[in-house]
């Protein structure tokens, strides 16, 4: 235990004291108090699943990264631990950023980005980033033992290490700004976390306008390799990477030693308003899980006033497709969570709202629709909804556009606009059903599109008190759901551990 | 004066007397109370414009079709004149259907068509239509002659006859649902307006869905001809034909006593909500002018409530551009109508909702962007709108859909959805601007694109008492609007005559 983590400890219990809970999430982890971003270290180590992620414990806003650290046996029961990592040595001064887990000899390891400021201020900062090393024992508590790779002379962009072990070897991949302002994947490998080779630049150029690739993972999947990252740079086009920065992912062929063969161009992995910095990590049963960091950069942040900000996404398997799409959806361990089941089959609706029961505060949905009895201009649900749906959060089918839309024009304070994804074309004329799974978790709506197609994350933030049930809406015609199921969630025991 | 007209003007002059006009036009023909559709019988003759329309006096509701006539001068101004033709003769006994007007032997003659039901509800109802003749020396008091034209046997739905007349002889165009269900468009000649030989099918199968095509007009435009229509039974496609019927257009070459040669495929001529059965006239000037009827069948219609519904769009001027579509824009004389100018220049939105002072209840617009600078998904303005933006006219480009959204999910009582158009492309980077010229009155809003791309007319009702501002918005992202023109619009003066 240092006293730089114990005294963050005792802030962010502090803080948490003085919360304003009406947006915290029931079953997404989410900070005791103060900021979140980025998942860190994601890992099942010693038969309990480790989350860590970027944290500052002190107040509600982005500052000196510590790592905030959570366990679970299930993945739907978690754990609050210490504090692991606080900056302010030497190597990370001004930040413990982001970085994964593995685990060596027994110990679980860390290797984070030790983040260091050296003046001047916003693009015009000039930054020292290195990556380092911090182990332990016990699973709780860290020790430090400083830089294992730093860059080539002049790169100030140089971070988010994520290792893996794999034919008796560690590799790293780290996301680099070059010297020229392009974004770039580097490949290193090492016998023992500690001294670590180049071995080559996994991908670069990937668009003219990316000047950085933060968070890259890759990781087996399917028959293929998968490169996820988070590219800064990239210019809205129509529909598509419409958020500050984006996340996805590109499919190839790799093996040790060998360059990455891509086979896929650069794709989205979600389409909501609030998904970044996604990580990856193998469960028991060796399924390839992620969390999200369930925000973005300048998104309004409504809850800082309320002392916390922040939120990772749903725990999510991806699974690639024939067409080397990597999908994702809710882990099933999640059904743990259902409580009250209510069950409604055969609606239609013509040119009208309809209330149900539904409370959409903490609950899972799902709905589906066929279509071949669809034909309304915009048919579908309102969540967090006021019986007269003017506010809402509106998620529908637009049968002028063709796309599904998660809409936040009427959700409530600080958001707006819509994210959407194409109606999926069927080619049967008999069954022609469309699905929507949805978690509404007080200041978040994730929503899978049948089953895995596409998935939409983003946060919401409705003006309290007000209702917030379900309404099922179709405007100029007819929309027909076969069933819905809605359950209730319980809540996670996110019990406080001090050592 | 028959007893007929005459009863009707006493009732529709006492529906008036009991009318609420929180929605009635300042500036566009609408009934002096009752019901009205499509305009009829448009001509310039003997010095003035007159305009009929389909008229029921009674009450607010669709009934048995009288006309209704105004006259006019300029144009812009306009006198209420009685009733010219009420139903009831043998002829004519369930309803003075639509029809057009034309000179002949300094008379001015209508050729309209008798309606008559013969039992039966709905789409079991069966019905006799004749196409009929009433002609008038004053151009205020008609005497009818009766049928001039019966269609084959069999045939129901036979109407709306256009005449004009050309190389020494009168031409008629007829709708016709022929025997098995095709929608069709007569043509016939005539020496006398009396006796009509059969000419030709001038166009039939448009599409495999289209049972009826009313309301046919048929003129010569730039060096080609327009068949302009209102077909029913076209199925919506993604944006396109949203409305229960459309009206359009189909382009081609035609000379006397030959087919028509169609060069285009059917295009719709106005993209809004509430456009239907345009009808062509010539200007003393010349110039090819229309007015259709601003609403829809099966529309919402709340002024029901108030004792009136239905009006007309403003006048407006057609054009044949060199792709062969016919562009629609206001005609010059309305800008008599301006009375308080209010200019703003060089508006920069980011992420916001301005409130202008500009009363948006009878006004006409003029909005031009600076595309190079307008990277917002949503940008545009919200009319008749309330400061808070709660309940407005939403009128915006959505850099998503690349299309311009008129929207009416926040417009008021019973309106719903949106009707869009392409964003224009341009190929200019340093000339890269849109203008969107707009006239609003009470209930309707007028849309022109880059002066005549693209016009959408729709009808809106928002809850009164209420501000109806013109605000300005940007969201997610900045637009920059260079020029602002507004101008408070002046009422007509619809003297009502009595004779």
């Amino acid at each position: 235990m240092s006293i730089a983590t114990d005294k963050a400890d005792q802030a962010v219990l502090a803080l948490s004291q003085v919360m304003n809970k009406q947006y915290y999430p029931h079953f997404h982890i989410a900070p005791l108090a103060g900021w979140m971003n980025d998942p860190n270290g994601l890992i099942y180590f010693n038969h309990h699943y480790h989350v860590f992620f970027q944290h500052h414990p002190y107040d509600a806003n982005w500052g000196p990264m510590h790592w905030g650290h959570m366990v679970s046996d299930d993945l739907v029961t978690w754990q609050r631990l210490p504090i692991a990592l606080a900056p302010g040595d030497e190597f990370d001064k001004s930040g413990c950023f982001s970085g994964s887990a593995v685990g060596y000899n027994g110990k679980l390891c860390l290797i984070y980005t030790g983040h260091i400021s050296l003046g001047g201020e916003g693009p015009h900062e000039k930054i020292r980033e290195t990556q380092c090393l911090a182990t332990s024992d016990d699973g709780i508590h860290f020790e430090k033992h400083g830089t294992v790779l730093a860059p080539e002379s002049g790169i100030m962009h140089f971070r988010d290490p994520k290792v893996w072990q794999q034919d008796g070897q560690f590799w790293m991949v780290v996301g680099e700004r070059s010297l020229n302002d392009v974004g770039q994947i580097m490949l290193y490998r090492s016998d023992d976390l500690k001294n670590w080779q180049f071995d080559r630049i996994l991908i670069s150029h990937i668009d003219p306008d990316v000047y950085m690739l933060e968070c890259p993972d890759f990781f087996p999947l399917g028959d293929k390799w998968v490169l996820m990252f988070s590219p800064q740079g990239m210019k809205a086009k129509g529909y598509q990477y419409r958020n500050l920065f984006q996340s996805g992912y590109i499919v190839g062929d790799w093996q040790p030693g060998k360059p990455f063969t891509p086979i896929t161009a650069f794709q989205e992995l979600d389409f909501g308003h609030d998904f970044y910095a996604p990580q990856s990590f193998v469960a028991k049963d060796g399924r390839r899980l992620i969390f999200g960091w369930m925000d973005m950069w300048q998104s309004a942040m409504p809850t800082k006033k309320d002392n916390w900000a922040g939120a990772l996404t749903l725990p999510r398997e991806l699974i690639l497709d024939n067409d080397n799409r990597v999908r994702n959806r809710p882990i099933k361990e999640l059904t743990a969570l259902r409580k009250a089941h209510v069950s409604l089959t055969d609606i239609t609706l013509t040119n009208q709202l309809i209330n149900t029961d539904i409370e959409s505060i903490s609950c899972e949905l799902k709905v589906e629709f066929d279509l071949n009895h669809c034909d309304a201009e915009r048919f579908g649900l309102q969540l967090a909804a006021t019986k007269d749906g003017k506010q809402a959060t509106l998620l529908y089918v637009d049968l002028q556009a063709n796309r599904i839309m998660l809409d936040r024009s009427l959700s409530g304070q600080g958001v707006t606009g819509y994210r959407s994804v194409p109606l999926p074309k069927t080619d049967s004329a008999i069954n022609n059903k469309l699905s929507f799974h949805i978690y509404v978790d007080a200041s978040s709506v994730e929503v899978f599109i049948n089953d895995d197609l596409y998935s939409m994350s983003s946060r919401i933030y409705p003006i309290l008190p007000a209702e917030r049930k379900v309404n099922l809406f179709a405007e100029n015609g007819s929309a027909k759901i076969t069933q819905l199921d809605s359950w209730q969630l319980g809540a996670l025991d996110q019990t406080i551990m001090h050592d």
